[in-house]
């Protein structure tokens, strides 16, 4: 039977729709969002919240020409159902399948790409802008949620546009209620709106457009939780300069559309307060919105289930019991994530010291000076941050712990390829930007044993070490409870090749930073190759580098990360100090960015799979390898 | 005649002196302060704004045991003199001298370092939640101009502290009134602040300190400018969870010292606003603050003259006119300045094109996505920044602009070294942190007539491109008027050595990138050496390169930057990728943080000299080159 939805194959058609058939679409929608989401994995309570809001977006504006830019973006399936790419979604966050995001290249109803929190408001900002530049009557819509409003940006850009004469429109997507404990002064005001603090103001609403809406009180009825009040004549967001209407309800289509209607009259930037709850009409999302955030595939009439048989532990998981167990040794750590703190495997550990853990919001540059500042005071952080993250703490890295020299630990989980997120969060131009930075230390395990040896060392320097480390399981190594250091800045010799001590330099020595080593572990018992688990980029190991150049005839690298830049270009560098001039082949991360998909395929079409590892060592090298093995075989790894 | 200042060798010794006497010693501080920056240059208008602060501060707490972080810094040398550096002030800002900073190594008073904008909060609230960590009843004080609070590290900071338990104290020193037009919405909201439209709730005033400060009336009326209120109960900064007090008069230690007095009894985040005049009590100063923001040598009694001869122009002055020429030919142009309108050179820009102008406030992060906004539009936007405050936006410049492809021009003022400035505004390490990610271009001018040109075709291509220029001017190339383009990633052979054509590789090649090209060709005169321009970090010109490979027997590259993941390292790795083995010395800024001083001398101590190129070559192919000049002797250039 056709359904409604399967007649909407882009916003015009939703625009031919009257109102009445609306909230049959909506729930059609949130139905196949969950019917979706259950066979693909990905983000469910986000994109579960944003039916109607997303509906009514596309009915009230003329999408694409009025433009609309999704902050994160992981809650845009219902955009991206409505926009032409419902029969593709079962193919989403899949290699050359649809973006868990909005990509401009996908569809021209993503108007911005987005993943990394609290960009919106300066792209939307800048289009309407560039409307007014060109004269054209186009609207700008920046969704915003409460969380990403927490960040630096999100001010800068709301500071900037309250003052600017243009047609931006900001919603701000309060989902407050529904999630784990609040950060920071801006979050807990936004709940002291909803519990109607500022009640007795209602006599102003004559002033703003919520008189054309729906009766305010009968809305304050809907709301299930905490809403005693409504209207916010002088809220914040008037003071900096924008027209701040609501909160209302964004899952009453009632009240969104005739708002939004009368929104779209107005002139000048608007500040639309939308309440909505994650996980909206699916109970247990609702329940649990953290645990359906992201969820693998599951059935949704039983809901997410314990894998039988646990896993291998994953690098997140090394370093969260990593940092117990160093919070247990020396109380000066302190352990600080910019909002991530499930991500980051900190749940334990603020748990256990809730004292000492530090969640600071999404605000990634107050979270590295913040650190600075503790680490002053004799204390030792540890900042734990994805690696495309620390992207926004770049300059307070440089500038507050670098230059002073502090002993900041970072912890970069998902350095490398990160899979179905895709290229808005690979982690691979950390080594380059880190490496030439003064003072820094750069570590790579190799698995997770060395994960945890190496965070120690780490911890031990007094100057500021990463530790970067991939999603997911590594090799499986057993970890070692203590809290036994590796030695700073020194590599080891893993595989030798043959006749390696005769003397005569021969063959070819692989030279692996991080995870790759069993790859390349792999690729060296075809090619009769020699082996380093360099596990340091920064301090480099010259000693061994040159001690191993001196036995070969040709280096490789290996990285996951940018080769430009990176750590094999460390390796040339020390090789040219050193006045060792030998061939040399830089692999790892080409100069693109890299496709979103199944992370080991995605390794592999960058040849840094063992069979991809052995084949470019070949091609360059194939008279320095043994021939045992040709390329075209599978090799294990 | 010994005057008070004399007898005040640390805060000791201040605490010391009787109340009746700080007033004369805030007279003796800022004559000296204004003798003192007359001879050695330096900043003056800030500092005149914190004369009486800096007693008050240093008067009323128990520095260094309470911690002072004083934001961007620059407005330090009354701390500074008053804690042990007045017979150093000399000295400021030169080689070896004091720094125009606060520096943690550089006296046990300067808690944190600073000089790029918005830390403070961030780092003080890392001292307060140490402290309480610790047990220590130390109080952490972060003094934060309003133009600096725009940015959004500073939001993330209050947003976070305001709801942390602590004893911070965060002092905003407003002095804004007496500045260039003020940008966004918070500078316009202290606006109103002064201005008393908060004036009706002051009958609220008892709930906080102020009633015991001196009376507020009394104190309105020595406010020159809009102070019709003073009293503002309900603040932006009490939703953010602080305990708002003022404004007051920053130049009125009657007004100061009791307030601080009160303050320093109070638990949890204080939040003190005082309102200062930049340049107060130097006539010149007050009337043009930003003349005299940061003057060179003047005499006081007769201000700032202009220099009889104009000098040649600066790389910044170039951009600027680029800009405008620009600008009138192509109406897609926009410029973007984080708040450096001077600084940047677009005074004349904004003159021409005010609504093509967007000076956005300190907010870097919001500038790089606004400019990626605005190139989704069709617009072609030229963000403005200097190379060590793109570290800040680097987030942005990834993710928004470099992943969508977009065709932003970043012009990177003062990319290398810096000078008096010193180690916190190296534009160190942009070739690195750039070069590495994809879709980037990265143009390094010789001189003033390729920057233009390079400027000119960076805009032409339909992705970023960065354009890395030095602070000052350069080897005084004449620029010529039109707005041709050098080609996209093309380097030139700048000088042949002698017999270059006769087919057997011999000799050495410089391979040059930016402005290091004169004084390559000065070394290269006594070398007998190749010279090659290369004026693209990336993409490589690697046929150029192939080609000088083919014809030398080693090669050398010389840069502005940071020489690990520079743009030796990119030579490094073309050549590896073409099979090329050969001896390669990579030049550049050495793994360590530079000292300020004169640029010449720092660039000198990193021996990137004619003379200091010349002796490095020498030394690693002594063989290679011509004899004809012993590395002592003085060279040109």
């Amino acid at each position: 039977m056709a359904t409604l939805l399967d007649t909407i194959n882009d916003p015009a058609d939703l625009r031919k729709l009257p109102r009445a058939q609306l909230k049959p679409l909506a729930e059609e929608l949130r139905a196949f969002v969950l019917d979706s989401v259950s066979r693909t994995g990905g983000h469910l309570s986000s994109n579960l919240g944003t039916v109607e809001l997303t509906i009514a977006l596309h009915y009230v504006f003329n999408t694409p020409y009025d433009r609309v830019v999704w902050d994160v973006g992981h809650q845009t399936y219902p955009h991206k159902i409505l926009t032409g790419r419902r029969e593709r979604m079962g193919t989403l966050r899949q290699l050359g399948g649809v973006s868990g995001f909005p990509v401009r290249s996908e569809s021209p109803y993503d108007n911005f790409g987005t993943a990394h929190s609290s960009t919106s408001i300066s792209a939307a900002l800048g289009m309407a802008m560039a409307a007014k530049q060109k004269g054209e009557d186009r609207k700008a819509i920046a969704i915003i949620g409460d969380g990403a409003m927490s960040a630096g940006m999100a001010f800068e850009a709301l500071n900037n546009a309250g003052v600017a004469e243009c047609d931006l429109l900001v919603i701000l997507n309060d989902n407050d209620m529904s999630i784990s404990p609040p950060v920071g002064a801006l979050n807990r005001y936004l709940a002291q709106l909803m519990s109607g603090q500022f009640y007795a103001a209602a006599k102003n609403v004559g002033k703003n457009v919520l008189k054309v809406a729906p009766p305010l009180f009968e809305l304050a009825r809907r709301l299930e939780e905490g809403a005693k009040g409504l209207v916010v004549p002088a809220t914040l967001f008037e003071k900096f300069g924008f027209n701040y209407i609501g909160p209302i309800d964004g899952h009453d289509l009632d009240s969104l559309i005739p708002t939004l209607e009368n929104i779209r009259q107005l002139k000048g930037p608007q500040f639309l307060h939308v309440v909505t709850k994650k996980g909206q009409g699916y109970k247990l999302a609702e329940a649990d919105p953290v645990a359906y955030h992201g969820p693998g595939k599951f059935d949704p009439a039983v809901g997410l289930t314990k894998p039988s048989a646990p896993s291998k532990p994953t690098f997140t998981q090394v370093f969260g019991q990593w940092l117990c167990d160093m919070a247990a040794h020396d109380a000066r750590l302190v352990g600080i994530t910019p909002a991530m703190r499930e991500g980051s495997g900190m749940v334990e550990f603020e748990k256990m010291f809730p004292t000492r853990y530090f969640d600071v919001g999404i605000a990634e540059q107050h979270a590295v000076t913040f650190a600075a500042g503790m680490a002053c005071e004799g204390m030792k952080p540890v900042v734990a941050i994805y690696s495309t993250f620390l992207q926004r703490g770049y300059d307070q890295l440089v500038h507050d712990v670098a230059l002073q020299n502090l002993p900041v630990v970072f912890a970069l989980d998902r350095a490398g390829i990160v899979g179905a997120d895709g290229p808005t969060h690979a982690g691979a131009y950390d080594i380059p930007y880190l490496r030439c930075i003064p003072n820094m230390g750069i570590a790579c395990p190799a698995d997770e044993n060395e994960c945890r040896k190496l965070l120690t060392a780490a911890f031990r320097q007094d100057h500021p070490v990463a530790v970067r480390y991939p999603r997911g399981a590594g090799a499986g190594v057993a970890v070692e409870p203590g809290l036994d250091a590796l030695p700073y800045g020194k590599g080891e010799i893993r595989r030798e090749r043959a006749g390696m001590a005769d003397g005569a330099p021969r063959g070819v020595a692989i030279l692996a930073f991080g995870t790759l080593l069993y790859p390349a572990l792999a690729a060296a018992e075809r090619l009769g190759a020699t082996v380093v688990n360099m596990r340091w980029a920064k301090p480099l190991d010259t000693e061994l580098l040159a001690q191993v150049a001196s036995r070969h005839e040709a280096l490789v690298t290996l990285e996951e990360g940018a080769v430009m830049g990176g750590a094999g270009s460390a390796v040339g560098e020390a090789l040219q100090a050193a006045g060792i001039v030998m061939p040399l082949l830089q692999l790892g991360l080409r100069d693109e960015f890299t496709p979103h998909g199944d992370p080991a395929r995605v390794l592999a079409m960058q040849g840094l799979d063992a069979a991809g590892i052995e084949a470019s060592i070949r091609t360059r090298f194939g008279e320095l390898v043994d021939r045992a093995a040709p390329p075209s075989l599978k090799v294990v790894g």
